[in-house]
């Protein structure tokens, strides 16, 4: 035990393995001294956020970039501030840690009246209010705590659903034997899963099929099988589709993949395959409102397969207990189907864009953004008009998309976007993002500015909530914000002069200009306010909003 | 039924007798057609906050000055959003009413997965969390919910509790008959509660002790009962203090009040009143680590007389069962005690100060900002170096004061200031925070700019987070912020030339020329920028640090 190796350092070698090599978070008096062990080792940093919130979200952006993302907070009031960030990643299946830097055991046992507490005695309330929505959590106690992080890890590991983990401040400078960090790669290993029977009976029912459709859902990106489904259906000339909530580190550009489906309110040209096909195998999916064009999609249970991490279902009827869902994606990544099909081409062509000086409309913007996405860059798109105009459009080779569209946290994509760009540094993070929505997180613009992050930031300028209008209340005066100013931003967030670009653009040409300027500036945070019309919506966004509105009736 | 009279017009009516004029939240298209109901009506007034968080932490704010508030949410991200500044409302014991918008009671029943839901078809999770923290919640259903509504006003009207109301959209529109409008006023009316007997065991001991003083705590303030606790301590020459949490909606400068009292760290001819004492009166008060310089008070359960609203001690014995809180302050107003006592001079006066041009000291501003605020001044201090210097200043006849120094969640004191001001136009409000607690919730200076309003707004610029820099980490990278512009900010946030003025003050005498400016400019929203040096700390928060460094180990 003379390593002076602490509770507190095995805990960062492990999240330091799982990916976490930068750490979010708010300082607060019950973490300081876990933070110490963060910024005294040189293979870690320290990033301090804003507020609580923004380093839940900016925790997840970085998980979907990178697999896996930590931040840390303090009890009660830091905790409760990600709550909503942390159920994001719940929602959206994206593995984030949460480490909550909590009192000593000491002043928990004796019911102190200390402060972040409701001066009740009552140190459980935070915990409890956590596991009312399913997070997994660990209250480290000094005789167990290096077998509830173990648990804690090999549990993110295997679902990739987030957890948490509150860690007493007494027990962070707990001597524990160094010889742990040499066991850390194998809470990690894999383990050898027969699923025979499963696989069997998935096989013949795909056989069985004629025109089978594959539609991908968000959990091929977190369980990382995309290759494998783009083997299985190159080798079997499957059409491939994936859903606005699937979109992510996956290669839209493959032959087979024949664009984004939405339900009913998709292009014609993609939502012929949906209705064409007698079976729709569904991966990782799930067909929530916002991706399905407001549940219009045309299928059932009665020619659905369904392949999920947790579970299966042929036609309805659940597949053998032996099913693992990595197994069998890895499977079929190399079964060649009985079925003869003819092969596809998925038609992943560049828009034609003529820009003239007329006043950019929501449809040329959706274009462009298609046209200037390359394959180093993340585009990422808030839930309003970005996200409903950007989802069905097609990422070029390399370039990776990502919305929130299940969870619809407004804010959550410019602290997301930032995460994914701390990430990877070899990419570059496009954001679209509206004002209604960026005023919720702006204040990251001081962490953007102190990292000195270079992403291409589009603010769409279209006074207010434009999403909430076309839903309900279009001239109600609560879908206003109020009106700022961003060219004043970035050097009011602590940028200097040469350290930023910001652009306004309000027609076509001023759009494709900026873009082309903030390709050049590769080295600048560039932002662009993009000024629209009001009233002016994506085509697929007017559509799910009658769908929505219906629903609230 | 033909007066066209909704469910939603009841509950808006309520909040409106309970005193809510305002109504903050972020829209959400789960409470669109809530939100209808307050902007067509010409006697309630929509606030749209930037975010939830902010919306609840202004609410809270608000609560304090016009004893309730109402905040309204979306489900889930929007509840989630919000649920630390509702619980910074449980602890320090704040009536804010948060409404939820959700999804209608046959998306729930289907358990569709739509948005804002984790797509599990579990729509229970939020409302369960909130239960885990105590949160008095009612989801409103078709056939009870006039009684529901009912139950929580009466709950929050006694008890001076949050509570939390879930509305599903299909009940916005429900007619109701719109005579109840006429029984609102019947909720609140009051209980003729006999508590002979307690009150009788707590004047026989007050009249054993020898030398009693009076501290008051939070519930003073929250259940309106300082003129009672003024009458019957100058009736009987009792010493009173307040407490950090304590100090509020209270007169401070009468006669008996000796100072605020923060166990042996308050300065000696304070404490001497608790010293010398036989008997401490605890009336609403709650003794936690914050307010009692880490626990250091020189009392205990054998010395003290506690009256609460909830519960009643003498000597650490309970009172009859018939203890009611409101009842016995009362009776106490006009009791005259068998012992006699020494008229106290509680030495209310201005503090000299000789302004130099050194630069500025905590210790100079803490004592500056005593003697600029006058009576139609709500002083609102952040939980850092601003709560820690200013809490014990006295405050002149008709200031209010207050601060969040249990619950202490960073950020809380910037939008409660509005909340503040915009619950009395007729007071002007002056915040001080630090930049370190300003940026998690800085963007509500859109709002500010947008309902014109008009506080005073000292920003203390010391390079980071002092308070943690004194608790741990001096030097440590972690308790560094993004060195923002302030200067800029207005102007970034909307403001117009004229609207505001940005004054930034480094010296004794620049604070004291800001301070006169400010009070002349009695229109614009006054920003001043205080520069101080890093280490700089308030005597009271340098021996409070220690004891929470030590609670730490």
């Amino acid at each position: 035990m003379t390593d002076n190796y602490k509770l507190s350092d095995y805990l960062l070698d492990v999240v330091k393995y799982m990916g976490s090599d930068d750490i979010f978070g708010v300082p607060g008096d019950y973490n300081l001294q876990l933070l110490d062990h963060i910024t005294h080792r040189p293979d870690l940093s320290w990033k301090g956020n804003a507020n609580e919130l923004n380093a839940s979200y900016m925790a997840d952006g970085y998980a979907r970039e990178k697999g896996f993302a930590t931040f840390i907070t303090t009890f009660g009031v830091g905790e409760l501030s990600a709550i909503n960030g942390l159920s994001g990643s719940i929602a959206e299946h994206v593995p984030v840690l949460e480490i909550v830097g909590a009192p000593t055991n000491k002043v928990q046992n004796n019911g102190s009246l200390v402060h972040h507490t409701f001066g009740d005695h009552n140190f459980d309330r935070f915990e409890k209010a956590h596991r009312a929505l399913g997070i997994k959590s660990a209250r480290l106690d000094s005789e167990n705590a290096i077998n509830q992080i173990n648990e804690v890890a090999k549990y993110i590991y295997e679902t990739k659903n987030p957890a948490y983990i509150i860690l007493p401040t007494n027990l962070v400078e707990m001597e524990v034997n160094k010889s742990l960090q040499n066991d850390i790669q194998n809470l990690f290993t894999k383990d050898t899963i027969i699923s025979d029977k499963s696989e069997k009976q998935i096989v013949s029912a795909i056989n069985n099929s004629k025109s089978p459709v594959i539609i991908m859902g968000h959990e091929v990106d977190r369980f990382n099988v995309f290759d494998d489904i783009k083997s299985f259906a190159s080798n079997n000339n499957i059409p491939v589709l994936d859903l606005g909530l699937g979109k992510g580190n996956i290669d839209e550009s493959f032959d087979n993949f024949v664009g984004t489906y939405n339900g009913q309110i998709s292009d014609e040209d993609i939502n012929k395959y949906v209705e064409n096909a007698d079976t729709v195998i569904l991966v990782g999916a799930r067909l929530t409102d916002s991706v399905t064009g407001g549940f219009t999609q045309q299928f059932d249970e009665s020619n659905t397969i369904v392949l999920n991490y947790d579970n299966a279902r042929i036609y309805g009827k659940d597949v053998d207990s032996d099913y693992n869902f990595k197994n069998i994606i890895n499977a079929l990544s190399t079964t060649k189907l009985e079925i003869s099909l003819n092969a596809v081409n998925g038609n992943n062509k560049e828009i034609e864009l003529t820009p003239s000086n007329n006043t950019l409309t929501q449809s040329f913007y959706d274009n462009a953004i298609q046209n200037f996405a390359s394959k180093n860059n993340t585009i990422v798109a808030e839930q309003g008009t970005s996200f409903f105009g950007l989802a069905d459009k097609r990422m070029p080779k390399g370039a990776k998309f990502f919305g929130q569209p299940l969870w619809g946290s407004i804010g959550y994509a410019f602290p997301a976007s930032l995460g994914s760009q701390i990430a990877n540094k070899n990419r570059r993070v496009v954001l679209s993002t509206g004002e209604g929505s960026l005023q919720l997180t702006i204040q990251e613009l001081g962490l953007a500015f102190r990292e000195k992050l270079n992403p291409i930031m589009f603010v769409i300028e279209n006074s207010g909530y434009t999403v909430e209008r076309v839903i309900h209340g279009m001239t109600e005066p609560y879908n206003d914000v109020p009106k700022l100013n961003y060219g004043l931003m970035p050097q009011a967030f602590g940028a200097k002069e040469d350290e930023y670009d910001f652009i306004e653009v309000s027609t076509e040409k001023e759009l494709l200009d900026a873009m082309a300027t903030a390709k050049e500036e590769t080295d600048k945070f560039v932002l662009i306010q993009v000024n629209m019309a009001v009233k002016d919506v994506p085509t697929q966004l007017a559509k799910t909003a009658t769908a929505f509105a219906n629903q609230n009736k």
